[in-house]
């Protein structure tokens, strides 16, 4: 595993960062904030699994200034940036850009609350501004409002999570139908401010999505066509009701009918979009701790079939109101309908898996991470550092139960074939689609399991997507490993990222699909050949 | 009024339509949907208000590989299109374009149902697929779903609207959260398809909204930057407790409690968005017949606080759920609350105002178009043909009671004392926005009614605006209309029309705010400087 420790910098003529860029970048940021020490990138170049990328310095601008000054200098040597807000894109890359040769744009000093308005309930953050300062923000302000969290790391970057598309966890639904009034340094340093917000003292700049004229800030969404520097998020009322339940689902069977009704509670607006995960054991033994070492005498992977007789899945859920007699209400419609389909619920508002309160970040998830680690996970866990092993797959699927569990059957084998635990999630991004996120937890101090691992992850996508299980968001290693798009698309995805970068600069690879551009592209953007890159489509 | 009735067609030479771009339409598309005819072109250049722009053809391609032709055809040409799809956009411009000399892309023929799922809950539609078609085609299938409608007219395209962003009524929220899956020609002729879409065979292609990369389709709404030929629809469960409540507010002060406590019930989830509407006492007698000419003694304007001593306005809601008691409990909020600051409710599903069955669309709102004429509302109404004068305002305001009487209150004047009915309504898109629209209706057969209408409407938008309440819908008159935007907007702008619409033929002017873009940009695309053109920012 990369673990560099020299302190030495890198002469830049060895990176291919030229004096020249290096020396306009410091005189922009100070010495402190453009780095380019071996140790530092060392650091940046790790993820939680095998990467080749090298990184030709850290940038780390103070302000939106500073990042278009960084811009302008990359623009003058054809240097490319790779922006990270938080940089927590653990088990999808973290910080490490897809393509070699970036310097990083590190924008977590851009950490300021720039707005608060209980009333309208609306919270403007810079990309540094992480869920837990968000959340201890609203705390000292004594606010009545939650904050819709993520899943991830409350060191996560909110701005981070929402231009990546990352999935909520609770009852406020979608995070993308919940922020406004982006503001977006362009690859050429222009500044865009979408929605009403581009009107000087427009009185719905941070109420209204869309404002007058085309709706572009989903552009910026896992996308390299621009910079977030702030946006506005929408909080939403503490619910007054809010009761946790949970269930068992001892077979494939039962599976399928959980999921069939799951759809029809959500279709019914009974249960929220993204207020139900279903994990499956391998997953949920993996939140609450480390691999059972002693249970299998040291021996991988664990079968939990084998030793226990039974791999059930567990679902857990939570309602949420502002009325009590609403939730109650509600809480009976899901009550009946699942315990009619033969499961047996517990409640609870502390009850398992996806029920905390809402609003609260939280690192529970983290574990999971330093699952098959041998030593136990340190009080500042940092999964890059640690050599922990993590490779994500997100896929999305039609909500029908039958054809769900003949995906996560595949999948559970072709992971045990590999000798992995399957570790396998499912949510409800809507009444119309499943997520199933597997994911591979590893050691990467244990020789050959990184390419076991990225084997068995492509693996996955070789079968999923052929079968039109496509996935909703990318590792750096698969940014290529799509199919070819049909008509026009690569065509379009060109005419847009040479319009908006006309020099290549930012995040080249990331999300652009370049692989599929029409040839007569201009051949400055010329990305790797389709299996070339990942080798995985 | 326009109202030409010659059956001539117009040569092409005068017109600026090259006789060789029009034999190429011709030979695609064949002669009878290649119209010239001074009657048809008449038609299609009169809207319910003063215009001058004229159309040189009238293109009627029968399906999407007809449009990519008349876009080549164009590009070759430099000759302007301006798609329409139902072409009902009263009051905001019809089928008007908004500059002169282009030929209209009448899409109407395409109007093929291409898809639909009532498992999943999706509706595959081409342009012109009107509400009222689909609403049959769904009652012939026995379907349980609803269709998200609008408050306009029956006959309206669903892609029409949807790309408008135009506001649904009743309890289904945004329709652009409920589309997936378009289908866009670009001015190039090349074809997209957004979302998971753009792969063959994605078994989620019609069930989420973003897929990977890139978010693209709101670049494609209240924009000229696509033609959208095809779109996927969700449908919703038809409520199984659907309950309308009506209330009257007699007085400013109870406006703004029940302004507040509006949003506060719109915030809690008891509301849903949209699913509230308030009118002034003006708005609901046009929604109800005409100006009543006996009681004035053919007077206008009509007086209420004289003639009847108040101009109380009508607030009417509804409460849907998937379940008796859950709506019941809702309900009962929604009475606690509101009959707390004073209001008295008046409950039934047939109540007053915006409390149709949801799912059906109705032309209810027809008649207030024919307010003013002196002639009764004929069996198939046309307000273009009719010469009913219709110019909306569309504002954005934040959802607050005490700010939102105070512009009421101007808006209000100003329109009294133009000498029209201050026809006022509010609706709320979220808990944090309420939009305003005020509209005057008027005979365009009375001379000078068209200019004072037209003075009265840019007086609203020239306070409204610079005090930041700025549309969220532009009329084709007010395309030029909106002040300055902040830093690189326009820029951004250009840089997206120009490599999207290389040589300026898809709507221009059309939600492009060109006459803001930067002076650099491409002359090709000159517009009209900032007050040129309408007039009235």
């Amino acid at each position: 595993m990369l673990q560099p420790t020299s302190h030495v910098s890198r002469p830049p003529p060895d990176s291919g960062l030229p004096n020249a860029a290096l020396s306009s970048f410091r005189a922009v940021l100070g010495e402190p904030h453009a780095l380019t020490s071996e140790q530092r990138l060392g650091q940046v170049e790790t993820a939680t699994f095998a990467t080749s990328q090298r990184v030709l310095a850290i940038l780390r601008p103070a302000d939106r200034d500073e990042v278009r000054e960084c811009l302008r200098i990359a623009n003058r040597h054809g240097l490319p940036l790779y922006p990270v807000s938080g940089g927590r894109n653990w088990g999808l890359g973290s910080r490490v850009p897809p393509r070699d040769g970036s310097a990083l744009l590190d924008l977590s000093r851009l950490d300021r609350i720039l707005g608060y308005d209980e009333r309208m309930g609306t919270l403007t953050v810079e990309p540094g501004v992480t869920f837990r300062q968000a959340y201890m923000f609203l705390r000292e302000q004594g606010s009545s409002l939650a904050l819709p969290v993520t899943g991830g790391p409350s060191g996560g970057s909110i701005v981070g999570n929402t231009v990546e598309r990352g999935d909520p966890v609770g009852p406020f639904g979608e995070r993308l139908d919940h922020v406004c009034a982006l503001e977006v340094v362009l690859a050429t340093g222009e500044v865009v401010h979408t929605g009403f917000s581009r009107y000087e003292g427009a009185r719905a700049a941070d109420l209204h999505r869309w404002g007058v004229g085309p709706a572009t800030s989903g552009l910026f969404t896992q996308s390299n066509l621009g910079i977030v520097t702030r946006l506005t998020l929408w909080l939403e009322p503490t619910p007054v009701f809010h009761e946790g339940f949970s269930c068992s689902i001892p077979d494939g069977a039962t599976l399928v009918r959980f999921l069939d009704t799951a759809r029809e509670l959500v279709r019914d607006g009974v249960l929220r979009p993204h207020a139900l995960g279903i994990w499956n054991s391998y997953k949920f033994l993996a939140g609450r701790g480390r691999f059972p070492w002693s249970m299998t005498g040291g021996e991988t992977p664990l079968d939990l079939g084998r030793l226990k007789g039974a791999e059930p899945w567990l679902a857990a859920g939570s309602v949420s109101a502002s009325d009590d007699a609403i939730g109650r209400a509600m809480l009976a419609v899901v009550r009946e309908r699942l315990e009619g389909v033969g499961l047996r619920l517990v409640f609870g508002s502390n009850g398992e898996g996806e029920c905390a309160p809402p609003g609260v970040p939280s690192d529970r998830n983290m574990c999971s991470t330093y699952w098959r680690k041998r030593t136990p996970m340190p009080s500042d866990p940092n999964p890059d550092r640690d050599g922990c092993g993590v490779l994500w797959v997100c896929a999305a699927l039609p909500f029908d139960g039958e054809e769900t569990r003949e995906v996560i059957n595949v999948v559970e084998r072709l992971i045990k074939n590999a000798g992995f635990e399957p570790n396998l999630g499912l949510i409800s991004p809507s009444a119309r689609c499943l997520y199933l996120y597997p994911s591979l937890m590893y050691d990467r101090d244990v020789p050959g399991e990184d390419e076991r691992a990225r084997a068995c992850h492509d693996s996955i996508l070789d079968w999923l997507v052929p079968r039109g299980y496509l996935p909703y968001r990318l590792g750096i290693q698969s940014m290529d490993a799509l199919p070819p798009p049909r008509e026009g698309y690569g065509a379009f995805m060109a005419a847009l990222k040479t319009a908006l970068d006309p020099h290549d600069i930012l995040a080249p690879g990331r999300y652009d699909f370049r692989s599929h551009w029409p040839p007569d592209a201009d051949p400055r953007y010329a990305g790797p050949s389709p299996r070339v890159g990942g080798g995985n489509a």
